[in-house]
């Protein structure tokens, strides 16, 4: 079986330098070359873009596992045997001190969104043999990841015309609402925001707490920026009484793929692809708002695959054996 | 020492008598008659009602457990050693089908506060040498006893003179609100409320899941029957689609003791003790409830002493034995 | 349905005082009284011995829950139905500071296998009307429990004529055996066993360690007395290097009913009733045992009941169901 | 900084073609080559093997993790702060089917350790700049890694000269003995071995059961091959019975590092480097065996540096921090 390659370019963001969280503006970008690249120097290849989920980047997407293949090993075996066309896979660093970035632009974290559309898209098709066009482009993720991928199809569709959504972030009150409260007393207990930061990248061992208050200050930092605030975030209840601020959690909201859908359902309908999963027992209860989404996307006309599969939120990249190939041919590899 | 007796009371209920959720009329409801009672045949005693957790009843509170005294042995040794008053201590049993009724009038359970307050009450003194005053009768509890509690001495304060609130339910969103999703699944695969009780009911071992959904029908039981709904139960979400229901929801707030203290601030200012505390570490989150509670008492103009202790919210009937003795000298004992 | 009645004995036992683990030597001793007792006053009736698991004793089989009926309440509803013949029901107290005592003679916790044979079993027949005899008299108990019951079948035949064992310890090397290493590194950060124990008894939180360790120094401390040994126990490890120690090890096998049964042989042979029972999810691996049990009784020649049944090791009470007509019906109730 | 560069080398391996588990004899292996090795060509280098734990291979060390560098990460912010002296770093690959080989001959998984010595080693230093002997090659890992680092350092003192062994399985009645009883249940409901893997194989989601089974599986795997028994594997308990097999286990503690130190004295003294660690609280309980571990060298009159840290058996790589530095040092980089 001839494989691809995996090139890591290390790519230098004049986007994101500077940015608020301090975070290295010189990421290194896995990109996965098809087989064929090397020996047909004329080919020009669609271009699929790979959004990590909530604390990864492009390179966690090539990690090694002894059931569970990487995504390159992934790749080699669909295209090697025949199920999937060739494509060139892009898996952005979007990474930040808070976990991620959602693949948004926010006052508290940078300009991400920005720094893939503006940025790494042209980037790529100037140093690839891309084809260069949006019918040619896709972008797909799993959790936060897919959160990235809906949202960017929503709004840039003139950017990305597949999109694949697995376990993403929707309906917030399912999916955040419930860590709230515990949320909450981590970082009282803390100290606040910085001083449970510090505390969090002090620590050797993370557990289970940190990484759930780490998401909520990350979705503020990405939902509800606030220059006035601690590490300029708004959080979505009162420090000092434990009250919830509505006015914050309204911020959230209007991020919420599930809320926005249907102000951006002309770009949804022009997609070629819109792939949506989730697993039936998603511990973050993604279920719910796939399920919300599936029924609102059909409600709004937009032509989309959905399906559920019988398990939870972690360790399902086997969903990208389904997505891939549907992404490769909605993108005419 | 000389210790108390219990007196097991086969109560029948004319009030409970074809309660809608088909639970018995009958209870056996536990009298702890105090050391002397026997012996001063004169005297009269104050009155504490003190109201079980969910799932649980009056006998529960008798319970043998090796390291943590029974309710009858701590007031034992609590009277014994002579750090508490003696008082007539009622163990009431407001249990449903659905694991508790809140010490509430529902249409989906059945009149449980009127059986306290109307019926209990009268018997109690008419059948024991009580001093039979309002000054002289108390309600304590902990958890969904301890939201009874309080509730009762909002709502009844011209029959309860002292309120003793351990790890109360308040603050309706962090208590209840992140277990929604999650008995929004269970009920759904289950096939619905009453599929979901009649197959708990079958089931000899009952899961954390089980009982996280029981809890919230049987919060919903309490909080927002509806005559037209599926076991005459309104649920805070919509089954078919899982989205929530702001209209029910608004409904379970009606009941929240943090959002109504402050239309019952003449009632609760009345109170001679208004007893609360909270685990730091509950496990329910109540301890942003109770403190947002003692916050809110205050600026009500509301005496009333306020604990935290190191803990979480099981196993801790340990702190009665603060509470106890400050009810009984309260209540004149 | 008419009720049987429990009588709560206060048992002041000359057998248990001075014990050297300084547990009181008064204990209260349910005893159920069937409900035919007080209306025929001439008849004599079999008499079930009923033995707690660790960390109980005879008060907590009457423990109310909502789902589960104590066992009053189980006898009520067998003996009401008709399903189960009128026995007296005994509830002995061997608990002691260790948890308990194995109901076994150790010079570490106090002769309780001589209390229950040479004190109790004649004071109830010399205060109830009881027949008397081996024939009518049983014995029955879950986990250590369990292993109780099948113990004093095996070594006191001539007492009991009838043993129901639910889950009881048996193949020390699977039901124990795994938790000698965390034992060890509980006792050794609590600076020993005395140190452990006092920290323990302490602590209003008990942990799933607390109860691992204190657990295994329970089992030394029936298994492995030991009188120039701290407390008196000798440790199956030794705490200054954490080595095993096979020659307290081997002491601790001469108690396994598996590896002993062959020596009571004729003991088990004349027993009218050996009911054996396991869940096939034991989490303390005691259906292992359980199997190999069956499997030697078959080999020695001895009848036997046998059943597995579809659960773990906790909240089985309903297995009570099954064995109490069985001990009626065996002892000729 | 100057960074290191991670070659994956795609080794073909005589000696593991035709293995009895069916692994592949093709590896790609990683070797991490110092900054310097590129502009200095006339300078050779001491070659260190990281060792892999259980279900890893080498690949697995190069794991992207966004608080937690990757095994070249930490080899180029330790090298190039001056910390560490440059070392080729070599990534072996001893996965086979079960998850493991413990770097070990076996009949049941394959010619491992003579992998490693006679293919590996040579054909390291035939094709990278290294030093070529002894004295400059070590040998590191942690877990099964670890016991394969001090396994190696044992029996292949001729090969390398310096060892650290990070939490390393060893105290194996400690280690795996807990884990027997539940691997039992596990295999015996799966019915058997080969149902068993082949199952698990199948399994998109493995479980915590899975990969305790598994792992007793393979340490049967490496510890005792049976030509006859299914798979070539026996095990340490009989699957018709449930009885443990003292013959089986005995061969498992023939590969016990605790049991066979002083066989091996001569060999861990020549060592130039013995480094031993584990956490205090040790989820496999090896800080047991560690502790009973360098009590054994200092008998033996072995040098060794030995240190234990607040932490458990996952996510420690931290502690490569301090090893490698050690190890640098020793081999003379």
């Amino acid at each position: 079986m001839r494989r691809g390659r995996v090139m890591l370019v290390e790519f230098d963001s004049d986007i994101l330098r500077g940015n608020p969280a301090g975070d290295p503006h010189v990421r290194r970008i896995p990109v996965w070359i098809p087989p064929s690249y090397d020996v047909e120097p004329a080919r020009r290849y669609p271009v699929l873009y790979v959004l990590s989920g909530f604390t990864g980047r492009g390179r966690m997407l090539l990690n090694d596992n002894a059931w569970s293949p990487s995504l390159d090993d992934r790749l080699d075996a669909l295209v090697g045997s025949g199920r999937c066309g060739e494509m060139i896979v892009v898996m952005p660093d979007a990474l930040t001190r808070y976990g991620g970035s959602q693949y948004l632009d926010s006052a508290a974290t940078g300009p991400y969104a920005r720094h893939l559309v503006a940025e790494l898209v042209p980037w790529v098709d100037a140093n690839f043999r891309t084809r260069g066009t949006r019918e040619a482009r896709g972008v797909a993720g799993k959790s936060s990841g897919g959160f990235g991928a809906i949202t960017l199809g929503m709004k840039h569709a003139d950017v990305f015309a597949a999109v694949a959504c697995h376990s993403g972030d929707m309906y917030f009150e399912f999916c955040y609402g419930p860590d709230l409260p515990r949320a909450c007393s981590v970082l009282q207990e803390a100290g606040g925001p910085r001083a449970f930061l510090e505390a969090f990248e002090r620590r050797p061992q993370k557990g289970k707490d940190d990484f759930l208050a780490l998401n909520i200050l990350a979705m503020a930092a990405c939902y509800s920026p606030d220059p006035v605030a601690e590490l300029g975030i708004a959080l979505p209840f009162d420090l000092a009484t434990s009250a919830l601020r509505d006015d914050v959690w309204a911020r959230w909201l209007e991020h919420d793929p599930l809320r926005i859908a249907a102000r951006h359902a002309e770009a949804l309908r022009s997609l070629a692809l819109l792939y949506l999963d989730c697993g039936t027992k998603d511990e973050f209860h993604l279920h719910h708002g796939a399920r919300r989404m599936t029924r609102e996307l059909t409600r709004l006309g937009v032509t989309h695959t959905y399906e559920e599969f019988d398990d939870g939120h972690m360790n399902v990249p086997y969903r990208y054996d389904t997505s891939l190939p549907m992404l490769a041919s909605a993108l005419g590899a």
